[in-house]
């Protein structure tokens, strides 16, 4: 059986990996699919779940308490993202989606909230048309092995390195 | 006068350039803004217009008539092109959007449908709040400098190689 359902990875330092997985959710919402987004290790009000909460095919969850960047993952951090993947790990194989995207896991991965091995088997389980999108910087070398579309975004210029604060409705 | 908008430029040969445009502009509109969307070089029946149209903030233009990728543009897109550019001169300096999102401008440019001095002349005359997002590959040197931001996608495996056809809600 070949799958007719793929899965992407946006990774790489860039800004533009999560946009980028937004808009390909708007773009499968025009065609009438039903999409489900799960957010990993983001804690900011988000502005365009204010726009996509005019969708109802849309569902959006936080599996993320806080933006722990600069600081270690706490005990709730790592309880919060594995409830989010057990979640996660029954959507993927019930078919009740088209598309899931899974933003911010490669940075969930790379602070050890969970397991790449526990991710690849989710994946694994996929129904055969269902969409998958990983989004997130320092992605383990099995998510690209694993996935169907890579694109780096790196990162050539950005304002924040003269200055820029991230600015509602543009970063956040 | 210091500009509060900023000009960002997504380019490279990677999946996600015109997502990311459209994840941003998504973002935006949840913060209330007003946003342009013009679509160079596009004949396909993009799947995230029909999303999109269900915002009244947004408005989309497709100043392109066909995706003459393989062959030669004709006279026609390039009129086409080039009025679109001419209106886009007049929204720039208007104060009429806080976003204008030119997509596939650099592949407009790469196929000399008009000259990147006159995008540059455009680009100048913008208020210091609008923020404009360029996308395509291909980019010309001059926007890489004139960009506040700029971000490369690069494609690392893609599965158009393996022979998947580019299928509505995911590619268009």
């Amino acid at each position: 059986m070949s799958n007719q359902g793929y899965i992407h990875l946006y990774t790489g330092n860039g800004k533009g990996k999560t946009t980028a997985a937004l808009g390909l959710a708007l773009r499968a919402l025009g065609a009438g699919k039903r999409i489900f987004i799960g957010q990993f290790v983001k804690g900011m009000p988000y502005a365009e779940e204010k726009a996509l909460v005019r969708f109802p095919e849309i569902t959006i969850k936080k599996f993320g308490r806080n933006c722990f960047i600069e600081n270690e993952p706490t005990q709730e951090d790592i309880s919060t993202a594995c409830e989010g993947l057990s979640e996660i790990a029954q959507l993927v194989p019930s078919g009740e989606y088209d598309m899931i995207v899974l933003d911010e896991i490669c940075i969930a991965l790379h602070f050890k909230l969970f397991k790449t091995e526990e991710v690849l088997n989710i994946l694994a389980n996929r129904t055969s048309h269902l969409e998958i999108v990983l989004t997130g910087r320092y992605a383990p070398d099995a998510l690209y092995e694993v996935a169907d579309l890579v694109t780096e975004m790196k990162e050539i210029k950005h304002y924040y390195k003269t200055g820029v604060q991230a600015r509602k409705g543009i970063e956040f």
